[in-house]
């Protein structure tokens, strides 16, 4: 599998969980929300940077992929509602926001992007979060550690 | 054609651009930013209200219009970046954003949603719009008012 390079301002804000297929599962480090950030594969030379102009079978996976995402944050992570939003005003790298929101969050219902708020992660928390990723797609997620 | 019931704050916060096959194309009635809105038929009853928990040909139906609706934007209101988000932590009816932005427009590059900052479009514009996309989209969208 060919290891993405990340964008270092995503490379900065989030942590490594593992790879869906070929596509990354960074974890935003803040805590408030269970945030999740698929980062595809890169697509053409320079990379496609806008996700309508991606061929539709590489949209069809990424939807796949952010509805196993989905509901992993469903059946681990409840929530009240799904933020789900390709935006890329600042990175351009093409990355798809996965935020599972609850109605006592802190920014509720206000969206997550400019929010100053930001409490990082346990490190133990991380893990038990791979950890539950791995086990619930076991043949389709790999630690980025392995 | 099912007519679509919309929430209450779409209907006094959007402008109803027509059918794109069973989906409702709104326009936010904010002209800082074409903003478009794409509302699908209710799946369901009660009506599903996330995008990921949709039946998998149902979300790429939406996958395949909001394409459309992108390279109409790409085409007749060139942009610099686009941004698509379902959120809905207000509305909970299905919705789509489908938002282009300019690096010049008043909030780049904050995203649009919870900014304050409005200028109703003018009739004239919507209905070039309209014209606009009854002409990309000759086959798939009819005028609401047709």
């Amino acid at each position: 599998m060919t290891l993405i390079k990340l964008d270092h301002r995503l490379e900065n804000d989030c942590i490594k969980l593992g790879y869906l297929f070929d596509s990354l599962v960074l974890l935003m480090d803040n805590a408030l929300f269970p945030w999740l950030i698929l980062v595809p594969a890169p697509v053409g030379s320079p990379a496609i940077d806008e996700f309508d102009l991606l061929p539709r079978d590489k949209q069809i996976a990424l939807l796949d992929q952010s509805n196993q995402l989905a509901a992993f944050l469903r059946k681990y992570y409840p929530f009240d509602k799904l933020n789900i939003a390709t935006i890329g005003n600042i990175v351009r790298q093409i990355h798809i926001h996965i935020v599972a929101r609850s109605e006592d969050d802190t920014c509720w219902p206000a969206v997550v992007w400019g929010q100053a708020k930001n409490t990082p992660w346990q490190a133990a928390d991380v893990d038990n979060l791979i950890d539950s990723l791995a086990a619930y797609l076991p043949k389709d997620f790999q630690k980025t550690s392995v």
